[in-house]
């Protein structure tokens, strides 16, 4: 599962949204630094993301503590928009009891149909997952399932990182000692 | 799932064994040191161990680097004696393709059944799971079952400490910074 | 799962649709007499019926035969009406790759919400199974979760029946010969 | 999965046991005439019959009646016979909460290790599935999986035959009516 081909740790573009539920206010990843931010990304009729990745958002959600890892769903529409409204959305998340934060990816109605931060990250599609460690960082970007044990795994590797702005990033290749790349959990 | 009551990491105790499969010769934690220990103990007329502990230690095994992540499994007999043998235990290596190390924990005939390593790491049954860092202390002991995600994130927070054969071991409580203990999974 | 109350079988209320997809024109129970009829009604926001019901009604097209069992699902929308209307339904069953024929059950806007088809059978809520046998009589009316084991019995049983538009319903209690009735998978 | 190439129902051969464990006295299929039998065979360390075998032959002995569906385990030991006597059974059938009545095939020492019912019914190895009618007619033989969904839907049309000893055996191919045919569950 080991994302290759990335050289450089990439900044982790901040969210675009229109809207927010499950939280009294819009959530950044400006605001978020210092915790590991789980990105969910899905799409309500999307059937591998409510049957395998949104049960999995939800138990990261139950088994972690929030106040060192953020766990945030968003709702990246790229096909179907009439009927994928954030009034759908609301249906969805109410009925399937889901309680963390979830964005809505911002659309500009571009024809195309891709929103604004699906387009900043370069998602393949949904479900997507993204990690993104203390300073900021995209440090595991997954299109598709992720096992149970990487995404721990690489939870528990970014967890135990050092938290540091000036940090620099390291590179893959010349840093044999990155355990967050070692098990094919983390990217970059 | 945290493990909660102990004041400080106890050095694991050296496995005592008669005898091993899937591996040509007796494996000892001594010789493992700088690797993370996954200790997988169970019996072979366990349902718990057979349907839920046995494809977790497999899952563990084949996403895991070997040379940093040691997957043991431990036949730790300590009931119905006569009908869990090694010839048994061969059998059922054979019979489920498991292809990691596992060792048979030594029974000296005691009336009460529990065998040598099971006595000295004080287990309460099987399927017990245990954790060992790089420096051979044991950070998690659960018997029972334990999920995917705090397995995985157990293993990435473990991995991502620096070897050292000298480190003093933290405290639990006196050490909010230990990684490890933060999201249930390990204990100290 | 023994249906019980009921002293007499009831025959099934004719399906009142204002849509169908999946079949070239609208489907009748008049004229399905002599196929054994298996229908599932559903919402496309009920986690129970994503997960559970779909998919089995999913394994019961696929296994048996088109020709002696009728598998329909029928769109019963009790609740947030605005974001469950034909187009989403249509964006539901082309994501989830259903193949078997599906209706929309009719609402005339009585503000308690539920549909004509939900009211004429006094179901509970989503998901239903009902099983209709070849003469058009309801046999089982079950709301929530039914075993494989259960439905698989009971079309069995009630495809061994005779087909006989004359027949004698058989009252449960007085006929401990009727098949369909003795493994808690039929009603009467 | 529908078993072809009979065209003739053939009697179900008398079991030959060594031992039964679950009932205080040994089980004839002559005995159980008018009851439809369940025979599910199986050996203890066969990962699919443990998996998937056993917990389905439990939950039809949980599901349907004793007085007319019989469920009955026969561990046809081919293999491995010094580790899966019957002490071994015991131990597994005690662990596992078994509750139906189960015989052990049994063994005459021949160097193909076949014991003689696993013999006399031709079966290519555990777990394999038959399913005997109320007359004692072989309707259903498969090795490998079966769906709770045949399974059910054979019990089913079984259970609504007559009972008849006299009865003609139909020969498939002649006898489009015969339910328990036609939905892939039952052979012969």
């Amino acid at each position: 599962m080991a994302e290759t081909g990335n050289t450089r740790a990439i900044v982790a573009p901040e969210l675009q949204t229109s809207g927010w539920l499950n939280t009294p206010q819009p959530l950044t990843l400006a605001a978020l630094k210092g915790k590991v931010v789980v990105l969910h990304t899905f799409q309500i009729f999307c059937p591998g993301c409510v049957q395998v990745g949104i049960p999995q958002a939800q138990r990261i959600y139950q088994e972690f503590d929030p106040n060192r890892v953020a766990v945030i769903g968003l709702h990246t529409v790229f096909e179907h928009h009439p009927v994928m409204g954030p009034d759908a959305l609301e249906v969805f998340v109410h009925e399937y009891r889901l309680r963390f934060p979830i964005g809505i990816d911002k659309y500009d109605g571009q024809p195309q149909g891709v929103p604004l931060t699906m387009r900043a990250y370069q998602m393949q599609g949904t479900p997507t997952l993204i990690l993104i460690d203390k300073n900021g960082y995209i440090r595991l970007h997954k299109f598709g399932h992720v096992s149970d044990l990487t995404v721990g795994f690489s939870i528990g590797a970014l967890l135990s990182e050092e938290t540091d702005e000036s940090a620099r990033v390291p590179e893959v290749g010349s840093n044999a000692e990155n355990a967050a790349c070692n098990a094919d959990g983390c990217s970059v």
